[in-house]
């Protein structure tokens, strides 16, 4: 049962499915699963202050090993249209290429695995794929809570791919085991208001603030790990809005940034903020420290058999193994990561998220085969 | 020739000459001036950025010791006159006080000055008044460019009173001989923006100008002279205003204010400011300093027998040597004392600017006696 990946891929282009619109995109992914066999579950997760999101759970193959496949059918909106040669939504091929919003990032992805599937017979071991329709912008009601709904319900994988364009510059030369996390927090010092010319009836906050400021900024949080560089803090702004010169303002923020390694875990890193933070001496002001939004979790999936087979499998098809790579922003792998050892292998990806996105054709059939191949591998318990 | 000093306050309160409008207040000081021998010249500044202002100078006598009295018509405005008794600008007299707008702030010192004088022989010395009718506000077309008039025309003194309602509690409680200057300043940290993914890209301000408030801050100026506590330097505000948590900023800046006595001046102080950023690591940002706006000038009078010649002529009339203080905020009296010896002698001052400003009747025949004596004794040249 053959299935051409280009085809999927220009029906999955065809849906508009700008975040959170699916579109029609999943109901396209579920028949065309339900047609190879695949047990399919939709699952439509809200709340949590975000809109309500379409979620698609499929699984195929009962025992043997269990491999997770996960992405997104959602893509960034189109911007200005001017700057595509044609319609974004109107898949276009042209010089071996396929153009379209959502060709890299990562309906490609989705296609080729879709399409190896195809070619893997179903009693090879058990197959599942969790696609969500909101990894580019909330991602509150998507991949965190399917993968949390999947582990709830008896679905658990030995290895997960995630479909994103992991390659740098030509399919396979770079694969993502891990990434970043980030943490963001905000520090305000109230001292007491007053004017300049009785500063021994005020507090000045400034000087306790900039204190908190070099206390953030000075110290290294590590000089990075095996597979990632250093963890690293950049002050975002500092703000207190005084506008008259003569008076002593009540109060001061400044904000912060992290990315950081494998070492680290947003609770580790608040504690280390208030340590930091502990040593400075207050001087009778009040420093609150608050983290801002969802830390970004970072994680480093363990280097084992499956990702030397994964390697090993690139190797074979593209001639050159891939670099292991943790670089770039975040990414939903880090939900994934949770419950497994993930790694994030795809296309190529610097036309993602721009006008005329595009992909090479032979790109897409080369990663069906690696996906393809690797599953044969995989499920065989074939030795890198 | 006997002049009323109630009489002619009550004549002034009645102009209501909120800066930068005279309202008849120097033309009634024309008339009563010219009435008791002076000759009266009417000087009207304007440009450098504010409005154009009315001021008065007069002169009287020649030769002898020359005495320069100095003051201000205008009043700052009633505010909500809800607030007050009675309107503001119709003098008001009840158990024994005089209720107006510039009652104390200093109207009244105006009319004691201008009554003590029509009781000394014009023979006696050479008696100058120099009156503008912007104090209160922009202070740009007031008593700066009147007294560099004065100088440019060889209007000289030996000694100059200032009329602000210098007394704390009691009359003659308290002379000021000097006041704290003020020097405000804003220093602007440039780097290079970028997103805090990657840092290498940027080049993060903030630790720098965390650096630079720390420098500012962290360094006493002196501590203190014999009549003025130590100098003071405040951080007014730190700003940034980048509302996004993964961007490094490309530039912050932070404002202070310094209060600071007769050791500095804005020249000496602009130096130490410009040392202390030295001592900060650049650390590739460009460092940027600019003073805001014109310092005012610290300035002490010379501790000279004239001085102590009104200190004795307010002990004989109050029984009491008034405190020599530089307290307050600032004054015209900046401007004379780079010409002379100056120190304000006035009545109480704790009502200015408010609702029903006022001062004691008895208060203002006081200081009328203060005046006059002072005067016998400075032309007599009596010792303390
Ligand atoms: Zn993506
Ligand atoms: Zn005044």
């Amino acid at each position: 049962m053959a299935l051409d990946p280009v085809d999927l891929l220009t029906r999955l282009i065809a849906c508009p499915s700008v975040t959170p619109e699916e579109a029609g995109a999943l109901d396209l992914l579920e028949t065309e699963l339900t047609a190879i066999g695949f047990a399919v579950t939709r699952l439509r997760f809200e709340g949590d202050g975000s809109y309500p999101v379409d979620n698609l759970f499929a699984t195929r193959g009962e025992g043997g090993r269990r491999l997770l496949f996960a992405g997104h059918t959602d893509v960034v909106p189109p911007g200005d249209t001017a700057h595509w040669t044609s319609d974004p939504f109107t898949p276009r091929i042209a010089d071996g290429k396929l153009y379209g919003r959502g060709a890299a990032d990562m309906k490609s992805g989705i296609a080729a695995f879709v399409a190896a599937c195809a070619a893997i017979p179903p009693e090879a071991g058990t197959i599942q794929l969790a696609i969500t329709n909101d990894e580019e912008a909330d991602a509150i009601n998507g991949t965190e809570k399917l993968v949390r709904w999947m582990a709830d319900n008896g679905h658990h994988f030995d290895f997960a791919i995630v479909g994103e364009p992991s390659s740098a510059e030509t399919l396979g030369d770079s694969i993502k085991i891990g990434r970043r996390g980030s943490f963001s927090g905000k520090v305000t010092v109230t001292g007491t208001q007053g004017h300049v010319a009785y500063p021994h009836k005020a507090n000045n906050p400034l000087p306790v603030l900039a204190a908190v400021a070099t206390a953030l900024s000075s110290e290294r949080l590590d000089t990075g790990t095996d597979h990632f560089p250093a963890s690293n803090l950049e002050l975002t702004t500092m703000d207190v809005g005084n506008p008259v010169s003569n008076v002593i303002p009540m109060s001061g923020t400044l904000r912060f940034n992290i990315r950081y390694n494998d070492r680290w875990t947003p609770e580790s890193l608040a504690d280390w903020v208030r340590a930091r933070i502990g040593s400075v001496e207050a001087n009778g002001t009040d420093i609150a420290f608050e983290v801002s939004g969802a830390p970004s979790r970072a994680f480093l999936s363990p280097l084992g058999t499956d990702i030397e087979t994964l390697s090993a499998t690139i190797a074979a098809i593209t001639g050159k193994a891939p670099e292991y790579s943790t670089g770039g922003g975040t990414s939903d792998a880090r939900f994934i990561a949770q419950y497994g050892p993930v790694v994030e292998c795809g296309l190529v990806g610097p036309s993602m998220h721009k006008a005329d996105e595009h992909i090479a054709l032979s790109d897409l059939t080369g990663l069906t085969e690696i996906y393809a191949d690797f599953m044969r591998r995989y499920f065989a318990g074939v030795a890198a």
